[in-house]
């Protein structure tokens, strides 16, 4: 990649925060369509050394974004990952170099349908192509491309940047030492898909919707979309966690109402979260990402057969699940391990107890931080990382 | 009850279709309201023997009616529980009397926030006041009244016909010689008031539902209706049977469209469900049934204590769970048998292994055929029916 194909307005001593605009280069697409001109934001953490081989790109989950550490420019609160990524913590910052890019389709900087399209004729809303997990990886490709990474020492990433990190080792296993599934699937479950179509035919139902030219009609489908973030929300907790966290207290009341008003702290908790997230995530954007994380299946790509997606890698592998995930419950992460070992990867897998659900994988998890570490220090040892 | 306070549609011998008006009974509600001229739509099979001995009141669930076997008059379908209930069936009408009631707040009959007022100036609508479980139980306790029988041999039913038939045991348990909750709990959970809030804000979110005055404006909010629907509908299923069933097998097509269609037969299947229930259910209906169960917590009204309630009681129960049902858990079924045992009561409990989840229990399961047939027969000899 020359220079002149890069227009840059970030620090390019890789680190902070930045954004890259890809001009001249086409992301061809797994529906056939190609993007020009890729806008790629991402934030790096750390130094990369001389020999290039301490990079890690860290993938992020459906709603997430690039700010995994350190502030988030646009809510001025700590990164998704504080607790994990930085000076000390198990992803050391001041061993590693730390990358993480939203992905395209989304709506924190990088292409996606809050985007102009190139012809300049407006923003892209649903007319953006339908993207694939394969699609957003071959975008962090490109990244590498750009920083001149020839390989990452490690990809992770929890549910959807799971997903991500089993679509790097399947496709580009050359460019991957370790990788890091957390809390994921090979495949998105029927159940799942389900969930999916909920939420967008919430968001479809809107009237504020406007066809997905919502932008253009200076409006926005808030409604649809809470609901949407409302029905994944439940998701992602576990029955355990909501019974204990607000069983069937009451919000603010002594009684119940005899009414539709929030009575209960669980309708008040979940009205909350679907009112502050349509002010943080694009509706097209909610609806691409879904819909490629409902596309999402290894083995089918390989015949049905997912070992054959891994066959003779030397990618080292480190699969962890949460007891009380059900959205992508240990069942999938032994799929998973079953197939990597027919396959004859490297591969160590870890059910870590907690009934916090799918979410674990954001929280404060010991035995989380000290899997990492442990395997992430004993794969630097191997690949001559001081 | 006197003659002049009945007016009836339907036969008086018991056997059949029939809607009672009990004019100038006063029902009061759990909220202070009450509600005047309660009409009760019910079916029965099979004859009342002389002793009055024999009648088994049968409870519906949230979404549906007193059509539990023959056809349904109203779309030509058997009844819901045709391979339960019928002459030689375990819940034999050779044998026994059945009844089953539409639960005032539904929209088959009984009356609901589709019923006019009795002040004729129209429909209840959102004027409807909210009801509980007990109050649908009320309603239940009039017609025994009205059809002049002294008490029940045996009240049963599934999910929320199980939250009644615990209602009754309850506070009526003189009434109750038997009782089978299938599929239930004494208190709905955190995370079933979740499910229940997403689905009433989908409602609510809809244009078309005019603030609960659909009917005056001659709209219906089917899109909100729809996409409640489809997210309940997931709840009574489990993930082995939606992956078993459906899979990610693809819908009249051969590869994914790279769109927003249902490429998924699980799409399609859900898009259908919710289509096909905004045609048989009113809107106001699901708020007020969703509300009447989010609010049922039987430990609540003996200062937490679930054994209180059933203390002393002499009503004979046997509680069925299903393996697979994440809606309604066997754990919970536990904490209700516990609490029997707790109480001195005579309880049996049953955890039938099926993967089809909640809705197992409205489907043909051998093991709740026999366990209910057994436990009908030994009661039955108890009560001294032949």
């Amino acid at each position: 990649m020359s220079d002149t194909d890069q227009i840059e307005n970030g620090s390019k001593n890789l680190d902070g925060i930045a954004t890259v605009e890809l001009k001249n280069i086409a992301l061809q697409l797994d529906s056939g369509q190609v993007l020009d001109q890729v806008t790629i934001s991402y934030r790096t953490f750390g130094q990369l050394n001389e020999a290039k081989s301490n990079a890690i790109l860290i993938c992020h989950a459906l709603t997430l974004d690039q700010h995994v550490a350190g502030d988030n420019p646009t809510n001025g609160k700590p990164g998704w990952w504080s607790s994990i990524v930085g000076p000390g913590l198990p992803i050391d910052t001041d061993k590693f170099f730390v990358i993480c890019q939203n992905v395209i389709g989304g709506c924190a900087g990088s292409t996606g349908p809050t985007s102009m399209k190139p012809d300049g004729s407006g923003v892209y809303g649903i007319d953006f192509p339908v993207i694939t997990i394969a699609d957003m990886v071959r975008a962090q490709n490109l990244l590498l491309d750009h920083l001149e990474i020839p390989d990452l020492f490690c990809v992770l990433g929890g549910s959807m940047g799971g997903m991500q990190t089993l679509q790097w080792a399947a496709a580009h296993s050359e460019r991957v030492f370790c990788a890091i599934p957390i809390a994921t699937s090979a495949r998105h479950s029927s159940q799942n898909i389900a969930f999916h179509e909920v939420g967008r035919q919430a968001v479809l139902a809107d009237p504020e919707f406007h066809a997905g030219a919502y932008q253009q009609h200076g409006a926005r489908p808030r409604k649809g979309l809470a609901v949407a973030r409302m029905a994944a929300h439940i998701t992602y907790l576990s029955e355990t966690a909501l019974q204990r966290k607000f069983g069937r207290n009451l919000q603010d009341r002594d009684a119940v109402t005899y009414g539709f008003e929030a009575d209960f702290q669980i309708e008040s908790y979940l009205r909350h979260q679907g009112m502050t997230f349509v002010e943080r995530f694009d509706a097209n954007s909610y609806l691409y990402i879904t819909r490629a994380m409902d596309y999402f299946d290894i083995a089918a790509d390989h015949g049905g057969n997912l070992a054959a997606a891994f066959q003779g890698t030397s990618t080292r592998f480190c699969v962890m699940s949460f007891t009380s995930d059900w959205l992508f419950p240990t069942s999938e992460s032994i799929a998973l391990v079953r197939a990597l070992n027919a396959a004859g990867a490297n591969v160590s897998f870890v059910e870590i107890e907690s009934d916090k659900g799918h979410d674990a994988f954001l929280l404060d998890e010991p035995e989380m931080f000290a899997t990492l570490d442990g395997f992430l220090r004993a794969a630097a040892r191997d690949r001559g990382l001081s």
